[in-house]
């Protein structure tokens, strides 16, 4: 057991320093290293194999409503890029920019793409003629620059990765509805693959994406009771399309601008994922996007027949991704890693479980043991991971409703945020000084104006106006 | 049928114009599109699935050798880049480089990666201490840039989409045998999923790549007779983990450099596809990375029943890609568009069939018509898949050995590349000078030393010296 408290000993509780906790957990864990250049990070094979099964489950989700995958250059000109304003107003302080290819200075900038609407819209251009060309459903899985000047592993870094749909359609009716279905995709991906619940809603003018006429967004709450944007889908309108000349014939033979969308999920989700299931023994995968499902660890495994038997355990669970640790630590370091690494199951066995034909499972998300007959492991596997992803999700429920509050007056919202975190449901006049204002007293944001309403108080929360909107705010990541 | 004639007629034959066919075809079977920046192509949905399809495939391959996926950073700086000096010399001319990262300007260039030894490398170096760590078989899927002169699509552009495996061992002996083993990957995931037979063997020191201390590649034969880089593999030796400092303590508790091997495959692959396997119709894609298998056209599609029993048959294939074409256009227009995107097989069933309880099945590859009662249509497309892979194998390989040629002499050698193409066995001294004469001379290139060696004759095919390998030669992409 000296062995164990010394791996779990190098991780900070999270209730001491619960950045520093997060910092451990990526490194110890081994989902992450650092590169030399400053918000630019190695993803580890472990951290990578989380992000492989979340694209698997997210592209499967994309696909069944028609998505089709394409690739877009990497890089953009400078001119492609400012032709819509507001877009690059937003991206241009923080894109890099190759300047030069190969031994020649190049005639004009390019940018590494820090979001691809302008390339998407300049191909669509071309692309399209007749409303029978309509809609077109496209996504792009890639990497993407933004030149952040706070950086932090997976919720705030230089280059990371993501997927960007981007579609195209004859109608405004049929953009808005593509732009709250991807937000339901994102939503219940997050609820059912990841175990994290979000509320949805709108962003407001001042939170909105560059460019955008309508973002709305999935919001989550971390363990600390901060908000971190999980997901946003954007509503473009003809904005992009009268920019860069996307037109169509429609079938009453009128030429028309096209309506847009875009949306995205980035590794950010991987943070969401450490912040809102980790605890003080590191991370707490959900069973559905676990690399590994089941760590195998024998006791005594130097004593005939435990190995082997530990072999045969692996056997009878080939439906799942097992793995044994048959390396020479100790078991107590076995366990500890397992549980750093936040695999959903641990199965012990040893020569006196052996002896009475089961073997011990440990649920990661709990600790609860349960001793399980050899030849009936793999349908109680089967059914404790169900019940892990569903707990998780449960408890990951209660934390956002236990992390939701109300303030009805600017003297209740003033006492909650000095003391705490968590969502503050209240009323909003509608005025952009009221949440700047927020923001500069407290560090508070809008999150978003939930679709699900509720008449909290009549008044603004900032500044006692008639409110036109009730609104979730929170300090976020 | 004038339909038909209009859309295949806007193909250029590949008699007449190999080069401008290949280009018609990328483009009619909307597989890529331009961007604004030359040699940076849009990939688009049916040219990406294709890829989707090879990826899954590879991917597979290497995870059952034990390969993880990781994921690197796209930026490298430029002292980094310069640890290694051939590397450095090799790449450094054909690098993009950012200078600039948000408003301000970079004390350091960074390039973005044109291949990632340098990343791996710096990253390996805190990654592994003792031989428990090896080996480490890592691989990334991205997108890499290099600032080509000439570009074409797919064959050579600036940005390409890639896997790049970069592998550490504990002796020579072990990363020797992993260059040779993906070598075999390449090799049999080329024939067995591509249709495409390759020939195995070593790149002279000329042709190798900068840094390796070998490079082995799988070299195909165009259906011009041209040759075909497919794949590389490269053997390093110790020569990034002495400029890079990568040590391991070993079993004998000596501190000991590692060595290291990378290898990569491009969308390149979808190229050598193109050229091997298309004809004066389009493309002929093998059915193992079609993204339709199947397509159904209805004839008479008006008549009562017959788009029903068109989609009655896609419901009793439900374990194949299936399309049925219900659009407005003419079957013509609906044959050639099949034809074009290379779909391996075509259902024709009109109002007759029906009556007579079959269908038409035509294959793209041979045009063959077979008549297959409907409810034999899951079994017969089943083992026509088939037939179409493994005839398509057989082909290419007889057109390999068709395109394979002999020079004993200067003289047989320079006849031949006066009027052909194709691969020539000759006799080579192992003299730089020589290869460099016959790249002058005819535009040809020593393609690789192949494993399988054979005395063709004594001495060099250019200056008559006692010959030292045999090697194949020819004119190149």
């Amino acid at each position: 057991m000296a062995d164990q408290k010394k791996l779990v000993a190098e991780v900070t509780s999270m209730d001491e320093d619960f950045t520093q906790w997060y910092t451990d957990v990526c490194i110890k864990a081994d989902l992450i290293a650092y590169s030399q250049i400053k918000g630019f990070m190695v993803i580890k094979p472990y951290g990578y194999a989380i992000w492989e099964n979340m694209q698997q489950l997210l592209d499967k989700r994309f696909k069944a409503t028609g998505v089709q995958n394409v690739y877009m250059p990497m890089l953009i000109p400078e001119s492609l890029l400012k032709k819509e304003g507001e877009l690059v107003n937003g991206f241009a302080p923080e894109v890099a920019w190759v300047t030069q290819g190969g031994t020649e200075p190049l005639t004009e900038r390019l940018c590494v793409r820090p979001t691809s609407e302008t390339v998407f819209s300049d191909f669509y251009k071309d692309d399209v003629h007749s409303y029978r060309d309509l809609p077109r459903l496209y996504n792009q899985w890639c990497s993407v620059v933004r030149w952040e000047k706070e950086t932090r592993p997976f919720l705030r870094s230089r280059e990371f990765l993501w997927q960007e749909g981007h579609t195209i359609h004859a109608t405004r009716e049929e953009a808005e509805e593509r732009t709250q279905m991807m937000l339901d995709v994102y939503s219940d991906f997050l609820a059912e693959d990841m175990a994290i619940p979000t509320i949805k809603g709108q962003k407001t003018e001042k939170e909105k994406f560059a460019g955008a006429e309508a973002t709305y967004t999935v919001e989550a709450i971390m363990h600390d009771g901060r908000a971190l944007q999980s997901g946003t889908s954007h509503f473009f309108g003809q904005k992009f399309s009268k920019a860069y000349d996307i037109t169509f014939t429609d079938k009453d033979n009128q030429l028309k601008y096209v309506w847009q969308t875009s949306w995205g999920v980035t590794t950010r989700m991987i943070g969401a994922m450490i912040m809102v299931h980790g605890d003080n023994r590191g991370l707490v995968i959900p069973p559905r996007i676990a690399p590994v499902h089941v760590d195998i660890i024998p006791i005594q495994q130097r004593k005939e027949g435990v190995l082997q038997k530990a072999y045969e355990i692996r056997d009878m669970l080939s439906g799942f991704k097992v793995k044994v640790d048959d390396s020479d630590k100790s078991p107590g370091y076995k366990f500890s890693e397992q549980e750093m690494r936040g695999i959903p199951l641990r199965i012990e066995i040893g020569p006196r479980d052996i002896q009475n034909n089961v073997c011990v499972i440990v649920r990661r998300d709990t600790f609860e043991k349960t001793e399980c007959p050899i030849d009936k492991v793999a349908e109680t596997v089967s059914s404790l991971l169900e019940t892990v992803q569903n707990d998780m999700l449960e408890r990951a429920r209660r934390h956002l409703e236990e992390e939701t509050f109300e303030a009805k007056t600017p003297e209740e919202f003033a006492r909650h945020f000095e003391n705490q975190n968590g969502f503050v449901k209240a009323m909003w006049c509608g005025d952009r000084a009221c949440e700047d204002k927020i923001k500069e007293m407290y560090g508070v944001t809008s999150r978003c104006i939930p679709f699900h309403q509720e008449e909290i108080a009549g008044t603004c929360v900032c500044c006692g106006k008639p409110a036109k909107k009730m609104v979730y705010w929170a300090k976020a990541y």
